[in-house]
């Protein structure tokens, strides 16, 4: 145990940072695709971060995990298939697998390793993985996409680090073209879509490119996230057609826990504050 | 014009950080009460400092001044009378001022010169300070609370720092008390409550504080906030007896623009997380 030290993320692009307070670094490894680092912190217990930037925290990653699963499963009228790119750390299918629903999950992260460290140093995001519904893959989400059978699925979940790296690939209009196909009429696309103060501009080019790829509707979704850039940070939905009226009984009645997420955050969450809703033409 | 450097806010009791880039210190002064700096940022513009602590930038101050300001104004029937205690920069004075209602607003700070760096660095801030029912006080805010007249105010805005130095005796029953007996019987208290999700404790301690000088009734609002620590920060609002339905045509008829708050967003704001709601009894 040495002494506490502070870890920063410095976020270039927005000139603003996020720190915390760690006593040791727990591990780290250099897979094919990215460098993750555990660190072992004094009040948010363990931080993962890939390439530098802070991806998960033993405390505050709810905020994250729940909301871009539940609106997107809570807004689908009844979600069997789901696919989830990236989510390694397993949160995002810990909690689409709450929805007794849901048939079969699939997620497919390009890195194994992200998994590995999650089941040593997030056990509890991994909970589900034995989960019979679960198909975990280690494989490039691209191809992926773009081999499902057309029509075959309900939600796909995009949970991926920032449109650089690895993920730049999950940001444009190829990539949209084959969720399109891949999903049923009804299916919703549902990514993480970084921060609304911030991140507008990219909010806005990647419902651009989305539309390019057919998806007709979209709905952005801000919460707050402490651990990622300015604290507050946001998903993007998207359908072929209709709009974003969700099962709001099903939402109120529903047999699992959440700490974030509820109903009535799920309709605050729909009204954009003015100067988002201006900037995305809501 | 230095190359661009990173100044961090640790936050020791919660072991997170916030952090802006700059380019230069643009000021520093030691008042009597304590300690304040501004930089200049890449961007997020000005930056206040006070005693390490970040308190305002030029972009995202919109939404705590914002949020301070007007779910208690829409919340109250006729607020006429409204005193501000600490806000120094202006900021929400400014706000407030934006209610034509209005007929006083005066704002209380002990600290003259946190005053005199907003209308230096941050102008926009003070655009209403020169409104003829706007009045600036430089005082101790609990002296003047004490000696209010009774049953004189409709609003009272506590916009102060953290509860350490100069401002911790505005978290305590004696406070509150002058608070209740210059209020009239429909007023309202309000008061900047830290974060919701590492300030919990504090946030009870305040309504218990409350609680035992008269206030009958709560009600906490989360609002992002990146410039304080975990970006995710909350005002709480207390009333003598009655609940908390506001104008809501008038929220949504009003005759000046706002960033972040609408109608719809207090709406949404009322409704607290399942996590924050329990640990707050709601």
């Amino acid at each position: 145990m040495t002494a506490p030290t502070w870890l920063y993320e410095n976020f270039d692009p927005a000139g603003s940072a996020i720190g915390f307070r760690v006593t040791r670094k727990l591990d780290e490894v250099q897979s094919p695709f990215q460098k993750i680092e555990i660190y072992e912190s004094t009040d948010w217990g363990n931080v993962m971060l890939i390439d530098g930037a802070m991806m998960v925290t033993t405390r505050d990653n709810f905020l994250y995990h729940e909301m871009v699963a539940h609106p997107a499963l809570f807004t689908h009228a009844d979600p069997k298939q789901v696919v989830i790119i990236g989510g390694g750390d397993c949160g995002t299918l810990r909690e689409v697998l709450k929805h007794a629903g849901v048939q079969k999950a699939v997620q497919c992260d390009i890195d194994e390793q992200v998994t590995r460290m999650a089941e040593k140093y997030f056990p509890e995001l991994c909970a589900s993985n034995d989960d019979p519904r679960a198909e975990l893959l280690f494989d490039d989400g691209i191809a992926y996409m773009a081999n499902c059978a057309p029509g075959s699925l309900d939600i796909v979940v995009v949970d991926s680090t920032d449109p650089v790296g690895p993920a730049e690939g999950l940001f444009n209009k190829a990539f949209y073209e084959s969720c399109f196909r891949a999903l049923k009429d009804d299916g919703i696309l549902v990514q993480q879509s970084e921060s609304p103060l911030v991140h507008l501009d990219l909010i806005n080019a990647m419902r651009a490119e989305m539309g390019k790829a057919g998806f007709a509707t979209f709905q952005t979704l801000p919460f707050p996230q402490p651990c990622y850039p300015t604290g507050w940070w946001s998903c993007t939905l998207a359908r072929k057609s209709g709009g974003f009226e969700f099962r709001e009984a099903d939402a109120r009645a529903k047999a699992f826990k959440t700490k974030y997420y509820s109903a009535d955050l799920h309709k605050g969450a729909q009204h954009l504050p003015p100067f988002v809703a201006e900037a995305l033409g809501d």
